[in-house]
């Protein structure tokens, strides 16, 4: 039975144009239509695609907006239809919706959903308004998610009901960061036990890799950052060595192969630069060697390399949030934080109230923190 | 015990230089030494990758050189320590060796050896001196195969042995393009029953890839060439569909995507052209499919892509050989062949004598064959 009712004002951190700080204003969330979901964020993420967002490089998004895609809530209200939620329900919104209708949903190995916006932007909701206003003028969403508010609407198939003992100041990392990383080793490259492992970039998703890892029963895993503040956090979370190219004589990819014989068996990008992805892929063995590339380069750009770098047998994928279905995944993510599978708590470096989102990016550039915590 | 013995005087193919015919001519076969063995050819397959040779193209081959790399004969004798055949035993000359103790070939999932031509030139035979002499000059060897003489000198790791029934002027073409494409999809795509494929070129690899594919319980084989004349015969190895993109109003991969609903499962390039290569990875599922590149650049080319073509979720593989751990697998796949589970013979176009080798180049060149065999 439907709940919405009235519209809600309340904060929300309004991106006005591409290259500014980000607004606190006072917006008004109107409430849900049929299929659609109130939240009431408790907390929510900072991840570098809200970045790349502020910086005007997320492709087809669309200013002014309301940025943030990992947070976690607990629903307001409901739209007419709604059945798989109800208002008190803890929830975690999905960056990858599952629409469970499609063909891709329908497959079971694809975790790609047609209503994605790899399909069409989401700088709007399906039926091509948006719930958010400021200042009389209408606010984008962005990726449904908008999390950076204290109440965002999304539609019924872009949330993931989790567990009601499930601390929401904690698995909102679940929600992008942590899964995209976990996810990459788990079931992108599927990692074998006694395996060896490169991950470039050791910020969150990068970290979430590593762990990733060590549950898969790799042996060694060795991490590359040029910022060897990160080595401490790496080795906490599972690496056994910890490399920064800057200190080597030789190519990044010639110590790594130098290290293991013939190569990793899989090496991992997140970071999102040409110069490491070509590296990654040619860190991991010529004839078996598995590279996902987790990490994105600006929209439109390209990238050049030799075919033979394949030809002898490489696989280099993509995954997409590290090939979870995400409604279906979740939850059990979740459940399996709370057995205690994997402790995620450790990328959170940083807890702010939401007030200070401004300051959560400054860090983020300044390369100081992992993930840092809004609280609402 | 070793036969080795005297020198034999025979014809052989002879590549002077680059971009010239080849000259048959008498030469001269030094015995096997240690760990060598002795073959005399009775049949060799024309490859494009032959023709890469003679015009130059093939990265670290030397001139004067007897070109042919795929063949099949008989063990004429054998140097000290060989152990694994012996006079009379008929083999198959192998393009990619297995060495058994490098660290690839004790990894049960690699294919690669570290005596491979990838690692080192196979201009010379290990010892680093050739076996044939010409008009007084010395003549490389090519991939340590040079099947196009009447008698040729190999390692022991690099020949296989096959059941005494085989007919070898059918099962030559397992030494590299059959077994190449049968194996890209068998072993290196992994195709699932009711899958999608589409092959890009109809070449003897593209035509066992199509094999594969059908082998595999593919449901729907898309093949696709820009020469029409070579659908009558993908028809009959298994293509239920056959496409030249030159008749299309839309570039190929939206073709292919249009046809399947979200692009095939599996798409394969046997053709080593930039454009189809790209055309072939966008022409798969963007989140499961698997893109198989098997046809080669020339070296030092390069391609350039945008990565979100990956980040999606495909996956983009290269293929060494078909995956096959070839001196132990050919043996098993001639056996496959004697109990008539694919039949490669419908790839030979053309029996010509030995002599007439150019005119095997020429039927290459000029796309009338899929492959011609020289029987000497």
């Amino acid at each position: 039975m439907a709940t919405s009712g009235k519209v809600i004002r309340c904060r929300a951190a309004v991106a006005w144009a591409a290259g500014h700080p980000l607004s606190i204003e006072e917006v008004e969330v109107a409430p849900p239509k049929a299929g659609e979901v109130r939240i009431k964020l408790v907390a929510a993420g900072i991840c570098r695609t809200d970045e790349h967002l502020l910086q005007g490089c997320f492709p087809s998004a669309e200013f002014p907006v309301i940025p943030g895609h990992e947070g976690a809530g607990i629903v307001e209200s409901i739209g007419e239809g709604v059945t798989s939620v109800k208002p008190g329900d803890k929830v975690i919104p999905i960056c990858v919706p599952q629409c469970g209708e499609c063909s891709f949903c329908l497959n079971p190995e694809s975790n790609y959903c047609l209503k994605s916006h790899f399909s069409e932007p989401q700088n709007l909701l399906p039926d091509k308004t948006t719930r958010f206003t400021c200042k009389g003028k209408q606010i984008h969403h962005f990726l449904w998610m908008s999390t950076f508010a204290e109440y965002t609407v999304v539609p019924e198939y872009a949330v993931a009901k989790i567990d009601p003992a499930a601390p929401l100041d904690k698995v909102c990392l679940l929600g992008c960061g942590f899964s995209t990383g976990y996810g990459a080793a788990i079931n992108t490259a599927k990692v074998k036990p006694g395996s060896t492992c490169a991950i470039f970039g050791l910020g969150g998703v990068g970290l979430s890799v590593v762990m990733g890892c060590k549950a898969a029963g790799a042996s060694r895993i060795i991490a590359v950052d040029i910022n060897k503040d990160k080595f401490a956090k790496a080795k906490e979370l599972g690496a056994t060595d910890c490399i920064n190219p800057r200190d080597c004589q030789k190519p990044i990819q010639e110590v790594l192969t130098d290290m293991t014989g013939q190569g990793v068996d899989y090496s991992f990008e997140a970071i999102g630069l040409k110069e490491t992805m070509i590296a990654a892929l040619a860190s991991c063995n010529m004839n078996t060697g598995i590279c996902v590339m987790i990490g994105e380069l600006d929209a439109g750009s390209e990238i050049s390399l030799n075919p033979m770098i394949l030809l002898t047998g490489r696989a280099w994928k993509g995954t997409l949030v590290g090939g979870w279905k995400m409604r279906d995944c979740i939850p059990r993510l979740v459940s399996s934080y709370l057995e205690k599978k994997f402790n995620s708590d450790l990328l959170i470096t940083h807890t702010l109230p939401f007030a200070q989102v401004n300051e959560g990016f400054e860090l983020l550039r300044a390369g100081k923190s992992i993930r840092s915590v809004l609280l609402f």
